[in-house]
């Protein structure tokens, strides 16, 4: 596995120094004050942390992680902000949100779509998201480590936020009867994407400006997140330097 | 492993019961005359066998494989003249065609995308394919199940056909300096799909009616084939119920 630090103070530390961090692994039932400390910095760094047996720690690191492991992250998260201040002035900006997506591969495959259709960033949700882990940097073809991605605690405000900078938010979802191409996409655009099995959350849907469907001409009934993507995003394109 | 069969005897009578065979494995070096019968009835058939260690057979099955294991394919295939027959006289032909697609997973991610778009069927190499595994079916989202699969001998010779039968030949390839909506998609279209590493083979690009490129704005500079696969079919969707 890559790149870990484990140690109360080692992990400590590296909060405290800025260093990006996917998730912490603390032991099942561990206590003792400076564990305590640990748990209190993470809160309020927003960190994500699980308990796991101690057995899957000791699987994960050799040395003695005194009950708690650090995966640190394959790159370097940025903040929302960033993503709308890097966007060039003669671009209109384009953001993917995934509101659950958690197959590292359906990530990877999501980001690199969103690369090569010249999208500005990706936005994830602290929890219930893809670890950016090396498979994730793999399949992206090196996308993740090209398009800023921005992790953040609550999607809902996020999308009201960025509905607070003019841009609009599109729900991709097959149960709207609005298709993506009776929609213009050539104004600043936000496509939510949702998770594998139960698509974009309720909460998340209803902030939605548009609920978009990709026509389902088979019988299946649903495409694959990362095709679904690929296939909103070049719409998006296709209309910005086509029609 | 999903549905073997083994021993010279059993898959001969299974080749000759006209059962669908995706591989037949060889003991490397095997001799002897009913194993030379068996691989002239391969050849006759145009079965894909290859030759592998003892120990590949010992861990596929455990009774006595006298140096033969086949594995079964998980579909039924059809001939491309059955695609072509089955399809509705009021919907217009969509087939794809893939040259050297693989990866189990794209290739059953690229099946979902052909259903969920309508297109009729799916054509396949004997050599240089994914195989038609548990895992494809499990990626396809059962349209491994739906959409008809033709395996053929030559690529080439399958696209001259289909030619003849008055189908335009459209390779997906970024090589291109023309848009795929730049193209007339409404007509009977057979798009080809390339190899994860090398794309579309020479041979076969030489062949196509119109070789069109999905727009790479992004440094990275091509798609995952699935990605591509899924927006190419829903141009041709786009296109044809909505322009």
């Amino acid at each position: 596995m890559e790149n870990l630090i484990f140690g109360i103070r080692p992990v400590i530390e590296a909060i405290e120094a800025g260093r990006q961090i996917e998730k912490i692994y603390f032991k099942k039932g561990a206590d003792g004050q400076l564990l305590a400390e640990l748990r209190d910095l993470c809160f309020r760094h927003r960190l994500r942390i699980q308990e796991v047996p101690v057995e899957k720690l000791n699987r994960l690191v050799r040395g003695n992680h005194q009950g708690v492991v650090a995966q640190m992250s394959a790159i370097d998260y940025v903040e929302v902000h960033d993503i709308l201040e890097r966007v060039p002035d003669d671009e209109t900006p384009l953001i993917i949100v995934m509101d659950g997506v958690t197959d590292v591969r359906n990530f990877g495959a999501i980001a690199r779509s969103a690369e090569c259709a010249g999208a500005h960033g990706l936005i994830v949700p602290i929890k219930n998201a893809a670890p950016v882990n090396a498979d994730a940097l793999k399949t992206s073809a090196g996308a993740l480590t090209r398009i800023p991605v921005a992790r953040v605690g609550s999607i809902r405000n996020t999308i009201k936020a960025l509905q607070n900078e003019g841009m609009q938010i599109i729900a991709a979802t097959e149960k709207s009867n609005k298709l993506l191409y009776d929609a213009d996409l050539t104004t600043p655009t936000v496509i939510v994407m949702g998770s594998e099995d139960t698509g974009i959350s309720k909460e998340v849907l209803k902030l939605c400006d548009e609920q978009l469907a990709i026509p389902m001409i088979g019988s299946i009934g649903s495409l694959n997140v990362s095709a679904a993507a690929a296939v909103m995003l070049y719409e998006v394109v296709r209309q910005r330097i086509h029609d």
